[in-house]
């Protein structure tokens, strides 16, 4: 099993290739097919109330959480991302929207903290 | 800079480890978040019509993807997932769900293929 | 305060019209609108665990849930779609789906009753 | 057909309630349902491209349309608020953000004029 982001990633690219499915995935309807696997994702949890566990469902969890990040990949492939790259910045910044001292044990947003 | 799936789930972990946030993190919650990030995303795109490049904008894409990437990440973390694996696997399935035969420069789901 | 549903969606497209935006209302990017605006509905809810009334925060349901409401009437309108008419038919639909002698008192979905 | 939002508010109560669905609509729980009904309504237009009329597929449009509005309506019922003041709040609160003499013609967010 490869560890490699670039690896995964020129697999997902792959997959789309042989299927000449680049004509469709420009940026707005990768954005949109985030947001619909995201939704699938959420749906496991529909009517769950207080039962944040849901243990039954493992597998539906890991077969749309795949499938929202094969379409991030995709989206990165798409707009020419560095996926590691974007994810460091993004933690740095957070490390700065949200120091520890502040946001130590809050579910607060930073506007609020 | 890493291309390892793993050291960047470390890095979130610790991320969140540091803050004392993993008390939050129920899988429903995290599934409510990468739903919150992907409509972030998907916010870029609004109005945007048929130009469906947006390439002023590419800074918040990338912040926005990042965000819904470090989210998912975490919830392969809170459910002891193996991010590299289910990718894989998500993929052979698709293989199966699409074969190239039938999906080629289409654009239909498989239930329509 | 009128209840007339037509009148409230006559003045949604007063709206929108005094400020020439209909220009903008594909059916495509008003179902993006409708996917953002219930994502900030849900975003009140977000980390909130198992504390599901969040009464501190009421103000900003009215506020997301009245931009759901509006974007869908403005979809309604874009669509040439009746929305007393279209709202009757899927709880008589639904009605159909879920009978009570079987859906009582049950979250499931009707695939799995 | 009646045109009275309380009205059709009324039956879509008398179904939940017939079914004794009421325990299982919390704010939160509401709230995801109306972010996953949204999606269903969104994916109509996945890999739409341009392609913003979609009419063949208008029927999927007003079932998942109807739907959105269903679990807005419920939410309201179960956050007591009253649909017709939220709504012409929120249109007064717009009309203020959005003056007629910046926002002409303009698709621009608020933040941005």
């Amino acid at each position: 099993m490869t560890d490699s982001i670039k690896e995964l990633q020129a697999e997902a690219e792959a997959f789309r290739d042989e299927r000449n499915w680049k004509q469709f995935h420009t940026p707005k309807d990768l954005a949109i097919s985030i947001s619909l696997e995201a939704a699938e994702l959420l749906e496991v949890f529909q009517w769950s109330g207080t039962d944040m566990q849901v243990t039954e469902k493992q597998n539906k969890v890991k077969e749309e959480l795949a499938d929202v990040l094969l379409y991030c990949f995709l989206m990165a492939s798409a707009e020419n991302l560095d996926i590691a790259e974007i994810m460091t910045e993004k933690l740095a910044a957070n490390r700065r929207k949200y120091p520890v001292e502040k946001a130590y044990g809050s579910a607060k947003k930073y506007t609020e903290l």
